[in-house]
This record gives C-alpha cells, structure tokens and sequence, in this order.
C-alpha cells in the first residue's frame, strides 16, 4: 500500500500548508484514525438514474465505501465511508438569486474534491456562495467522523467529528467537533468544539457554546486517539445491522412502501416500522420500531428508535431521536442527539425547531410545548427552559437577547422567517407534498435506482487505490 | 425501452448486410430470444486487478450480467450475460511468429466489440490473425446460447448455440448450432448444424458432421423459437445454483482452495469437490462432487458433476463431464458432452484427447483407452470404435484417412503434434506447473481480484441502456 501512504502524506501536507498561519498539524489528528488495510474492505458506489444527469471522474484516489449520486469529479483523494449526495445539484442555465443580483448558471453545478480526506463525511449539495455556483469545491481539506459539509465549499479546512458546515464558504479554518457554522464566508478562523453560529450577515446572528467539560461525555477527540464518547458508541453499536446491507446485491424493502414513498435499499429497517404516504428514508439511516407519519423524511446517518413522528417530520443528516414522540412539522436539525427513556419518553409538540446539534438526554419525562424553538444541552426541565424560547417570542425580538449560554443579535422576526422558509423548502424538495401538489421531490425520484459498485485494487503497488473511473450520461 | 429496440433493430439490419449476399435474416432467429425486460434485470461486473491492465470502454449499449477482464471497447452492442475474458492479451511489444515473419505489436491487444449481439457467449484472447494482431474484432455478429468466440476476429457473422469459433477470422459467414471450426480464416459460409472442421492450410484437414436427426436429441435451433434440447436442459436445470453466486456482494469458497489454486467467487462449488494444487476453477464453471487433481482446470460454463479428473486435465469452455473417472492430462474440448451414468461410469484414460464438441452419452459403462483421439457422436461401444483412434496410429498416417463419418487429410503426426502443443501451453498459462517450475498461470494469478458491478438506467427513455463507463490504469 506504498500508493496509499503517499498520497495520506500528500493531502496531510497540503492541510497544514494552508493552516499555517495557525501553525496547525492535523497529522496527529487524523494519522491512525483508519487502518490502512480498511480502505480496501468496501466497496464504494454511486447511482445510475435518469432523474440526476451522470458525470462521475474518479482518479488517483481511494473511495472505500463511499456513495455518490450526482456530478463528481474525486482527484487525488481517499474519500471514507463518505456520503457525496448530488440530488439537488443546480443545472446548467438555472438563475440563482443573491440579493438583487439574479445570476444564470454557465454549467451544470458539480463537486470537485482535490487533495482531501473524508471521513464518514456527508456532502450535500447546492452551493450557496455566489463566487461558485457552478464548482462546489473541496479542497486541502480533512474531515473527520459524521461531519456535515452542506452545501458549503471548503478549502484549506480540518472538520472535527460531528461537526457541520452549512451553506459558507469556508477558507483555512480548523472546526471543532460538533460545531455547527452557518455563516456565509469564514476565513482563518479556530472554533471551539461545540460552537454553534449562525449568522445572516446584516440580519441576525445566534450564538451557543457547549461547556466541554459536559459535551466530552457524549463527543471528545484528541490528537492520537479515536473520536470518544456517547454519540460515536451509540452509532457503533448500530454498525452491524448495516452490513447485511451492503452485502447482498438486491435487498426487498423489510415494510410496506407506499408507492409515492422511498426507502433506500442501503438503510435500515427493523421491526415494526411503519412508512407513510411521501416518506423519504436515505441510505445510511436506521429505523427501529419507527412511526414515519406522511412526508416524515429520514435524512443520511440517522437514527429513529422506538419513536413516533406523526407527519411533514425533517429528521437532518445524522440526527438521532430514541423515545420520542415529535408532533407534525417538527424539525430536529444536523446531528442532533434526542434521547428520552422507555419510563421517561421525550414529546416535542407541532412545529417546534430543534437547532443542530441539540443534545436533549433526559431521564425523566420531557415536553416541548408545541411552537418552540430549542437549542443547546438539555437534560432535564431548569435546562429545557435556559434552552428553548416560544417561536412567537423570538420572531418579537428586535434588538438582540440572551437566554442561558446562547447570545442573539438582530431580527428575531428574519431568524424565525428564514427557519420556517428553510423547513418547508426541505420538505417540498424531498416530496413531502407530492399527494398535495404533484410536485415531485426525492422521495419519488429516488424510487428507481441502480447501483453500481467500485473497488479498487486488491494488490500490488496500487492496492487501496481505485483505477481512473469515468462515467457519463 | 425505446433505445433498446432501437438498437437490437440496429444490429440485426447491419448483419443482415454483411449476409445480404446468402440472402439471410437474422432477425427471426433471435427477435424473440431473450425478453426484453431481462436486460435490466442482471448487473454486469469486471474485474479489477494489478495483472490485467485496465482499459473499458463502454457505450451505448446493454451489458446485462455480462463479465469482462481485458481491455474491451464494447459500442453500440447488446451483451447479454456473455463472458468477455482477457487474461491472454498480447502485450505493446510482444513479437507474433507468423511462418517466416515476426511481427511486433504496436500496442496492447484489445477487445473491439461493434454493432454486435452476443448472447451468453464466451469470448477469450488472442487473436491468431496476423492481420489484426492488436485489435479482436467482433463487428456486426450476432451469437446465440453458449457459443464460443475464441481467438477469433468475426464480421457480419451469425454463430448458433453451442457454436464454437476458434483461432479463425471469420466474414460474412453463418455457423450452425454446436458447429466447431478452427479454420484460420474464413468468408461467406453457411456451415451447418454439428460440423466439426479443423483446417490448418498446407497440413491437413479434420472434418466430421454429425447425423442432425441424433443431434436435434441434444440441440436444435428454429426460428421463431428459443434453442431446445437436453444440452439447453441441461444447463437451465442448474441455473438455479448461481443465483445465489450472483446476489451476494462477497463470498468465500465453499471448500478448501490450496494457496497455488484459485476458485473463482463466480463459480458454484456444490459437496463434496475436491480442489487439488494448481487448480484453476473458472467463473461461471459448476462443480458437483468432483476431484480435480493438480493442475486440472475448469474453464468458463463447465460442469463436472459426480466425476474424478486425476491431474493436469483440461476441461474447456462449455464442456460437460458427468459420472466419469478421467486419467491424468486427459484433454476435453470445448461444449463436449460426456455423460456416463451412476451404473455404467465413462472411464477415459490418460492423455486421451477428447475433440472439441464430442457427445459421448453412455448407458453401458464405456472406456477409453489410454492415448486416444476421439469425436463425434458415441452411445456405445460400436460407435466408440469407429470415432476413436489411438494418437499413436493417427501420428502414422501420411496421406489422409476416413473413419466412421469423419475425413482426414494431410499429416496424422502434424495434427497430433499440433493439438498436444496447444493442450501443454493452454495447462502452462493456467498455472499447471507452477510448482513444478514457479510459472505462476491464471490460477495464481487470479486469486486476488476485485469486482465492480454495473448496471443500466432503471427507468426512462434508455432503460435497459448502461451509462459510458470508462476505466483505465
């Protein structure tokens, strides 16, 4: 595996060249996360459907496990277990608006990932940034287990463990585990482990920060070691429902799909899970004694456990609800962690938006009034109210407040608006609506996939390395 | 499915061109043959290797469970579970003796598939024409079941099932079903049903046809109609065992593989087989209680059911050996059906070389004599005596000799050197003798090889259709 220890060097370098100036080495971080023998244990794929024009190019890199679907082009990269979405890429000619600027697209829009080591990482599609709306780009960049890059160019980043970064261009900045960025454009900045920022530059700007010594017991990494804690023993203690899954060719759906639904053939579904009318359920999500009411979506890499979601329910990529009862348009965000307790269930009532990466572990029974907004860690009542604020209330704020450890400026009104137009956009894109309005969305999209698979090669020089793979409409 | 009837409409009207002269139509011979929808129903793969330099090329066409190993180009054609091998292609710079010259290759052979139909058809390296030593040919042609194109460049040409085509360049030609031909080059024939013709210009001419009423017990092809007889019943009775060989993504071997053998994970392997040194078990081959002895082989689409090869035993493509005991380096050629019975066992003794396409069907236990050539149809011992002869007194003949049904002309000794020459190298370049003197074969070969799966649009106006698949080194 000569090859592969090169090319591992290779992007730590280019990493740490564009990290310089915060003189940081991610080598130690990432050096013995994955044995190099793993890299040729699984094979990657990616989907052939007439609704997602193809375009795939694989060179120089190795791909282990890793699922694509739309318009990819990998170089010089070992992509693990990462999950590169592309069911929403823009097309060629389509208008983006941006402010008073109504830009038309010179190309179809595709990733391009460059001297770049994903971990378990989830890539979802959609540029926002208007400087390129064609290229979603990621490069000199590591990311590391469950992190999120939504619809986010990076360059020059190092993104810990369930972290994410969604919709801003990020530039030579290092990410702490579970933090959560949605701010545009960032440069050159460190943040903390469980930062979550979100900014609308001139509108709005909502700040929380995790005590660590509380957020280590569910996430804590270290240079030299594996990511630790709850959240990853939760996730791998889950990991071998999921080889049957990848080892048959065809797999039957184990439940009833209603014929506008879709349930992936690379997730999990164990008993007695109900799938109802414009469901979305992904690869790489894991049902377990679920109630998936009409257009309930279940995002990649996540988790829902002997819990009930009664309709319109966004369930984010890698958030995970155990003992749950969530009410109709309820929204649980990015690696969000919910857990209640067979004796002490968790209720979270009609339209309440739960933040990313909220952490409600609770041992004794929790509700959430209907309407709520939620961030933050939460394990029991006091926590709940420092944590969470009436939708009503926020959209009333004018002028900024605080509430607990989490600070606001700006229109609570713009924050809330923009919150809601978010869900419901989430929810049409994914055909939540479809038996409403007849507009399609992923859940009937997706409904007829082929999946091809790749390997690379078992021997040699080359061993772990995938040939150059090129595959067109 | 429009693009597909589109295309086979295609390729039936450019072979009825190049046949145009015999006033022939393909089109009612295989309209009908394979259900449409059965094109998207089974995933092609190819293999990935650091021995075999990787060169596909796919486009515009179907490739249903359709295999590849060597450089291929496959435009415009529908592959239809056909086995496209390429572990024996000519390298950039080998020399080709050919008589008194000696011709440099100017680049890698490859595989050049065109406007071609191939169904269920094996198709393996080298081709033996001077004239296109770097490009295998196979353009506007159409096969059916089980035929073999071996070595062989093909234009315009219609092969029947359980043909065989080998190191021959054939144009514009027909070839009856279980016809076997090795002829160098040929052009504008019509040969019939259960020819067997071997002809090397200059030394000598082989040439027997079967009785068609005796062989329509075992194969016949109408139009209109799917090819029938108890070879086609045969096969279809077993097709069952390679499902499960298909549906799983990885598998191990169901027996003991010493480490100088290899068993492909495409083979079915039923108890109790035996897998001695050397071994190489092909995909698609089925063993059923069988003892291969070192250095045996079992090439694509065999079946030794209930039968002990002892040793350096070639068992070519497509042949049938059931209940019985076979001595060492015991030769039996392509789509060969030899068949003794539970009470009445076929014994055939060493060094014997059973002709390509020989029916041997016992009901009274049968042996053959060690050093034997034998061909043709045989029930009995009678008919043994008169399509056998012992190498020995065919090595004499100077000047021809006619036997049974079968002609000879030209030099016995030419022709038996020939054939042991051929039988020695084809048991080298499986690996044989390598631990007898270290020259690794297939069989060592290709025990480290990867698989990637392909598949066609599910949906649409090309389904049925593969994507452009392009991979490279």
């Amino acid at each position: 595996m000569k090859a592969m220890e090169k090319l591992f060097d290779r992007i730590i370098q280019r990493v740490n060249i564009n990290l310089r100036e915060q003189g940081y080495d991610v080598g130690p971080w990432v050096r013995d996360l994955i044995p190099i023998q793993q890299f040729k244990k699984f094979y990657a794929f990616y989907g052939i459907t007439p609704n997602h024009p193809l375009d795939f190019q694989f060179r120089d890199s190795s791909l282990a496990g890793s699922y694509f679907l739309g318009k990819c082009k990998v170089t010089g990269s070992i992509l693990y277990k990462s999950d590169i979405r592309g069911d929403e890429l823009k097309k060629k000619d389509d208008f983006f608006r941006f402010k008073d600027l109504n830009i038309q697209l010179s190309r179809d829009e595709e990733f391009d990932i460059e001297d770049s080591y994903l971990i378990k990482t989830l890539v979802h599609c959609f540029t926002h940034d208007p400087e390129t709306l064609e290229t979603f780009f990621i490069k000199d960049t590591v990311s590391s287990h469950y992190a999120n890059i939504h619809g986010s160019p990076v360059e020059g980043c190092f993104l810990g463990p369930f972290s994410t970064i969604d919709l801003t261009t990020a530039h030579d900045s290092i990410i702490g585990a579970f933090t959560y960025i949605q701010a545009g454009e960032i440069a050159h900045l460190n943040i903390d482990p469980g930062t979550i920022w979100i900014r609308s530059p001139g509108n709005f700007n909502f700040f929380y920060k995790y005590p660590l010594d509380r957020l280590s017991r569910y996430i804590h990494f270290q240079p030299g070691s594996l990511p630790q804690g709850l959240l990853i023993d939760f996730v791998e203690d889950r990991q071998e429902a999921f080889q049957r899954v990848f080892e048959v060719v065809n797999i039957e759906p184990a439940v009833d799909v209603p014929n506008n639904a879709s349930v992936d053939r690379f997730a999990v579904i164990k008993p007695t899970t109900t799938i109802s009318e414009n469901v979305l359920v992904a690869q790489r999500a894991f049902l377990q004694n679920a109630f998936l009411g009409n257009g309930a979506n279940a995002q990649e890499n996540c988790y829902i456990v002997n819990s009930r979601l009664e309709g319109n329910n966004v369930t984010a990529h890698g958030a995970k609800i155990i003992e749950a009862d969530l009410g109709k348009t309820v929204f649980v965000g990015f690696n969000s962690f919910l857990r209640g307790r067979p004796d002490a269930r968790l209720t979270i009532g009609q339209d309440s938006i739960i933040m990313p990466h909220t952490i409600i572990d609770t041992k004794e029974p929790l509700t959430i009034p209907a309407g709520q907004v939620v961030w933050g860690l939460i394990t029991d009542q006091k926590e709940l109210a420092d944590n969470s604020i009436s939708q009503k209330a926020f959209a009333k704020v004018t002028d900024g407040m605080s509430k607990g450890a989490m600070v606001f400026e700006g229109s609570g009104a713009t924050f809330i608006a923009g919150f809601r137009d978010r869900i419901r956009h989430i929810l049409e894109t994914n055909g939540a609506f479809f038996s409403t309005n007849q507009t399609k969305g992923h859940a009937q999209r997706n409904q007829k996939i082929s999946f091809n698979t790749i390997q690379p090669y078992p021997d040699g020089e080359l061993e772990g390395f995938y040939p150059t793979i090129i595959i067109k409409q």
